[in-house]
């Protein structure tokens, strides 16, 4: 009864901040403009961003979670979320990368509760199971809280990949289950041989983009980090009328970085939470692969598609069918407007046709 | 003058037969059970059937061009073709190939014409240019006219082609231009090597499939070579009621075989038109590929198609943008409920995707 009490008292200080900003090009035809992919159902009926929301359930009050995006995805978010306190909704005066982001979205918190605690999660992760995904949040929080840290989260890498950043552990801080690391050190993402050096020493994990740290503490370390964006946070906080208007132009001046290389890279005090759950950032058509079903010759498809003497083939149809003979290792996704062929290899030269269709005007697939 | 009024004198007994009876499945999803590819247009905006009727003009009055089919394509002929006389419709009582559908225009024309010379052309080739193509009709007429023999038309070989049958010419029968050949021998499909020694020789001509004879002179052949047509041609001439009925169940019993191999390879009596038009008798997607115009990485397109990166890919797009990235030598054909993706090589194994919705029970796209 007392550890529930205590428990429930954490609680009472514990917020989600899920990033919901993303204009990804390289969901096309399914993502647009006006509809990036945390707003498509990849998996199953809901978007990314209800299934990200829902899997907070348990884990943080309904009213505790914020969503942060650009103003124009307002009337989508609504849509998605009809529950979300309207107040609970933070636009950004700009896209200035992930530090501005959370910066804005801490001091908002810090506003309303200076012993918060936030946790960050990017609104187009698929996240399983549930219940190993909810421990790791609830020792990232304790940790947090305990160890006044940042606290990120690893992946255990399944492959040497070159799309994701990693962080060197150092030592163990908590013999938990999941074990609780100091990071040492944050690398961009590397080459194929320094990712398989990685993946030997078993001392690196995959950068996953998701957080939890007290706000204080996030303020703090922007004080002594990343000064400017301090100062436009403190101006911001309780401006009205041209002050307000004053500090969202310096907003929008601020350089664009993320909080991994403006904060996490220089601290010292940053704990790492071993993530032993299945993790996939969607990164791109090329994930599906591990999403959706496969069958004997690893084909994997969701919809009305028939793969006929084909081999390791990603296909996606909404309403028509995608019939398939003789193919190997291509990504074929079906929308109402348009469709996508591309080999599995070049899944992010997707942009090039949101670049191509731009140029071109053409902006009604965009 | 007196040319003029001696080509009308002969073009009063000249007619044709249009073979429009063949279910392609080689061009799914655009052909389909109920619209075969004779009703497609293929290039521009008019269906291969029209085109071939409208390259008859001036050849042949319009009322001597018979349209010879299936029943159930009865209407769709009707739609493409609104003027052409209900009675120059022939019906086959069954599919029993080229031998027993043309024997049965032939009877059908010779009980209208005794004197008659039927030229015969299928529903769903691309021939250009129209000058070039009418010489040599107009040359195949006289030739049939004048030495009472069958006459096909050779295509001078491009490549060596292994799709084909190929026609060996002998002795000049007459130096015109086109020139006329006898033959020597018709073979079937040949390998690649055989192809190639073909194509060295310059004595091998592609099998066209169109032809030209007097409707007596096809009647003795079919009585020579392949009797038991004759003998169901004889029964259907004039018969009505039981008789007819009787007349037909006989035609449908009849083998199925081509008029090459039932009269053609037999007869010492055919000449070759050498045709120097440009021809194509769009035998799978592949075909397009000189159909369609080409973009300098040697990509060929219809409709809204964007092929960034691409290499020597064949793409069709009805309405919606069909956009690729990366790919080459790949056939990628839209159509409103299902769109095709298969590797150039693979062209012809179309229908096993037909054969497996026929399996799978999925009718509507068949």
């Amino acid at each position: 009864m007392g550890a529930r009490v205590g428990r429930g008292g954490a609680r009472a200080h514990r917020y989600a901040v899920v990033m919901a900003g993303g204009i990804g090009t390289r969901f096309w035809p399914h993502s647009r403009r006006r509809r990036p992919k945390q707003f498509l159902p990849v998996q199953g009926r809901f978007s990314l961003l209800e299934d990200t929301v829902r899997r907070l359930r348990g884990l943080v009050d309904r009213d505790k979670i914020f969503i942060v995006a650009a103003p124009e995805f307002r009337p989508l978010i609504r849509r998605h979320l009809p529950s979300l306190p309207v107040e609970n909704l933070i636009v950004e005066p700009a896209a200035r990368g992930t530090a501005a982001c959370l910066g804005l979205a801490a001091s908002f918190i810090e506003e309303r509760d200076p012993e918060g605690v936030m946790a960050v999660f990017p609104a187009d992760h698929v996240i399983s199971p549930l219940s190993v995904f909810q421990r790791s949040v609830r020792t990232a929080f304790a940790t947090a809280e305990s160890e006044r840290c940042l606290v990120t989260f690893g992946i255990r890498p399944s492959a040497p990949s070159t799309g994701f950043g990693y962080i060197e552990v150092g030592a163990v801080q908590k013999r938990s289950k999941p074990q609780v690391f100091w990071a040492t050190r944050f690398v961009e993402k590397p080459n194929v041989a320094t990712a398989r050096r990685y993946l030997r020493t078993g001392k690196y994990l995959w950068n996953s983009g998701m957080f939890v740290w007290r706000v204080d503490v996030l303020r703090e370390a922007i004080e002594s980090y990343e000064a400017p964006l301090a100062g436009v946070l403190g101006a911001l906080r309780g401006a009205r009328g041209r002050a307000a208007a004053a500090a969202r132009r310096d907003f929008a001046a601020l350089r664009s970085v993320s909080v991994d290389v403006a904060i996490m890279e220089k601290s010292d005090r940053v704990a790492v939470v071993a993530g032993d759950f299945e993790w996939n950032d969607v990164g791109s058509w090329a994930a599906m692969e591990e999403l959706w079903p496969k069958d004997e010759h690893g084909n994997a498809s969701r919809g009305a598609v028939l793969q006929v003497d084909c081999r390791n083939t990603i296909a996606s149809s909404d309403r028509r069918l995608v019939a398939m003979v003789g193919v190997d290792d291509l990504i074929v996704v079906d929308s109402p407007d348009a469709i996508l062929i591309c080999p599995k290899g070049k899944a992010e030269e997707v942009r090039r046709i949101v670049d191509a269709l731009a140029r071109g005007g053409k902006r009604k697939y965009l």
